[in-house]
């Protein structure tokens, strides 16, 4: 053995010290699934995937690593979409699944808290909630399998965002474990306290490059007593702009979706899933689907929503409109709106985008960028929806009908200098909800300034001076 | 002239070049605005006082300042309750006011954004938002002379956070003055935004210890059509816990603040300001201001309203309620709330406690502290009020009657430990709204892990490694 296999071999026996050793995976087929990116489009490679059950078992684990200069890459449920949650190609660094600490540790009703370890699904968390009448409002597409400390490392967005906040919003205190191995129990529930920095907005969003985030103390709020969907045509994004303005002057905080469709969005999702329905006799450019939460009664949000979409039409906003009157209808109005990623995959290969850009810009980004891939890229087939209310579009990128998706892809680099490029000029951001991860850690170095970045480093190194921290992610 | 006499001179002409002549306040008359301190309790000493109109010049101050190794204590309206924005008193800093730098740069209706530079009064953004139709919720007491800088640096709270959050939570970006004198240019006005550590709320809170915040995009909302003010009689703090969970239920969003009014509180008011009126016929424990914010119409909000009220009353949530009906009505009943600290300053010194703890644990805090106090200060009177919604307090204490005040405060530090001790024990925050300033930042380190002091002074030392942004206040 030479010297590093030996040191190697010590480091394991100390990780099954602490965990025992059905919780050390070593062997390459076990560890396959945690070091498989979510669209196995990268595969890394880690000395080993460790599975600890306890905060205490992982401030050990890190400083077990930090004496020995290992690497670690945090993970939840490793739904991730930027690469951040995998460990690179090295075979340096373990794996930390937070998996099996998936306890609610407190429910607060009165107080509108919870208190969850990191390893909690999303779903376990909505239904914890919503079994003491209290809403957990975070929700995305893949909150059946995805973890809070997952959301809160990458600050995840989602469908709620207009009303409720990304999960930033949604988080007051957290329990962290230091790239030293040390505890920081910042789990307050507290809706005000100005006592120092704000650590805990500072490792939101790091995507554990920071520290290990074990357990958060949560936002609740009160069900809302019934939620109307509604799914609106109009002739152009200027139009969702002015349908937008109106439906937060008129609902206000009841507002709590706006989704923008485009016809072609649209058209994927029936022609791969037949067995949903166009919602009008024909088709139109763009369509918003627009949701009201109540906490009066489903009569008083269905003549609500109905008065809006009337004066909506009547004001030239809309061009047609329907209003879901039951729970199933208002399902299938949303699964219009959420097959359409899994519509794209059916239908091949495309580049994805996920950027925002200040709301009052979006009909003018979209023209100029729609225009601008057209004249580069003859044929090529613009997928445009998202989180319009919040500046937020997946506006991705599909090959010209009858060409091959594999040469397409190959146009990548030049594909996203153009809608990055306009994302710029627009003082937009190029991932809204996703983070950078490997994915984005070199193209965020054309848009943010160096200054940025150094202030970034600083802190990085501050706090993890021996970047053990998920080496080679953001940074 | 000695060394150090030289060396300030030529300092002082570098700030002359800069600025003007008109704006570098060496005149101790001139200065005595800016070095004392709102409530009075403190006068510093500052080297000069300087007024910068620009971003660029304020710039130029820091570089001035880091290359002359001379301090800055940046400052808006001067109205924080903590001793954060004056000097201390060795004389060798500067105050750069931002005073001069009130500009509303931009606002962007349809992204829901206002651009403004920090020395904007919070009075004037809210009338610009107004203007336009939208509002900018943050809403103070101080609000007609505190600055949208000062408000972002302390994270200000107020009136309206149990709907629209702290001022951290009305911020997308900022622009910020680094330690180095560099102009960090993070004025986005994105709602999602995941590209790297969240510096925007690092600078939010810091009380400028980390760069000088020179500009900022703030959130703007529709403006409801509808405000309504209740008042409600109560037997105790449990039945004002009753009451808030009630109408977050009954209410949801639409609930814009619940106010906790103890009767000892509503008499102080009511003794010092005899113009206004007691709103029952009798007097009752404690009571809840409550206001809901409608984007409906009046009737339907006061229907909503009275409904609830009833409902509370039915339910033994309320013991009495009076509903306004009409705006000068609705104003007479937060006068009662807002006159509390004017009517406890007519009535003498007190020892003031800004604190929060977790919604739920209020009844069983007030009850516990009320009786540790009296049993240790026989005789002491509890001014009790503030924003229940949010689980903030201010918990004062006045001496007993007959006593006098001035022999009262000697025993501030002891009140202090007992009011502060029971809220470490609850898991408050001892500073809930005001910041550490130079006041707290001893009494900080009774409760604060030093792991997370540490943290604290580790990203100090990586953004200000000279320590020369607002040495002393915080850390």
């Amino acid at each position: 053995m030479t010297e590093v296999d030996i040191m190697r071999t010590e480091f394991l026996a100390n990780c099954i010290n602490i965990l025992g050793n059905d919780f050390v995976i070593t062997d390459a087929a076990d560890q396959q699934p945690y070091l498989t990116d979510w669209r196995r489009r990268f595969v890394g490679k880690a000395l080993a995937v460790l599975l600890p059950q306890s905060t205490d078992e992982v401030a050990s684990l890190v400083r077990l690593c930090a004496a020995h200069h290992i690497a670690c890459v945090p993970q939840g449920g490793n739904t991730g979409l930027v690469l951040g949650s995998v460990p690179d190609q090295s075979g340096h660094a373990v794996v930390i699944s937070l998996k099996r600490m998936n306890r609610v540790l407190a429910i607060d009703v009165a107080n509108n808290t919870i208190t969850v370890e990191a390893g909690c699904l999303l779903a376990q968390v909505q239904d914890t909630a919503s079994a003491e009448q209290r809403l957990f409002p975070l929700s995305l597409a893949s909150e059946g399998s995805c973890t809070i400390g997952g959301n809160l490392s990458t600050n995840a967005g989602g469908t709620a965002v207009l009303r409720y906040g990304n999960t930033r919003e949604l988080c007051l205190g957290l329990e962290v474990i230091t790239a030293q191995g040390e505890i920081w129990n910042g789990l307050r529930g507290l809706r005000k306290d100005n006592t120092g920095y704000d650590l805990r907005d500072l490792f939101i969003g790091a995507e554990g490059t920071l520290g290990i985030i074990t357990a958060a103390v949560l936002k609740l709020f009160p069900q809302p007593r019934a939620q109307i969907t509604a799914f609106t045509a109009l002739e152009s994004p200027d139009a969702a702009l002015d349908l937008l303005k109106y439906s937060q002057d008129a609902l206000g905080p009841t507002l709590t979706a706006f989704e923008l469709i485009s016809d072609f969005s649209l058209q994927l999702v029936l022609r791969h899933f037949p067995q949903l329905q166009h919602p009008f006799g024909r088709s139109y450019p763009y369509y918003a689907l627009v949701e009201m939460s109540d906490h009066e009664s489903e009569s008083h949000a269905i003549a609500l929503m109905e008065q809006v979409l009337e004066q909506a039409m009547n004001d030239g906003h809309a061009a047609d409109a329907v209003c879901a009157t039951s729970i199933s209808q208002s399902k299938s109005l949303w699964k219009l709106r959420e097959h359409i990623s899994e519509a794209q995959a059916k239908e091949g290969k495309n580049i994805k985008h996920d950027i925002s850009i200040p709301v009052s810009q979006i009909p003018h980004f979209i023209q100029i960028t729609d225009a601008e891939l057209s004249a580069a890229f003859p044929g090529c087939q613009i997928v445009c929806f998202g989180h319009m209310g919040d500046g937020n579009l997946h506006y991705n990128v599909s090959a010209p009908v009858g060409s091959s998706d594999a040469e397409f892809i190959l146009q990548q680099t030049a594909i996203n200098r153009i809608v990055h490029d306009n994302v710029h000029q627009f003082k937009g951001s190029i991932s809204a909800e996703h983070g950078l991860g490997m994915l984005k850690r070199d193209e965020i170095k054309l848009y943010k300034s160096e200054l940025e970045l150094s202030m970034m480093r600083a802190i990085k190194v501050a706090l993890d001076p021996q970047n053990l921290m998920n080496p080679g992610k953001v940074l």
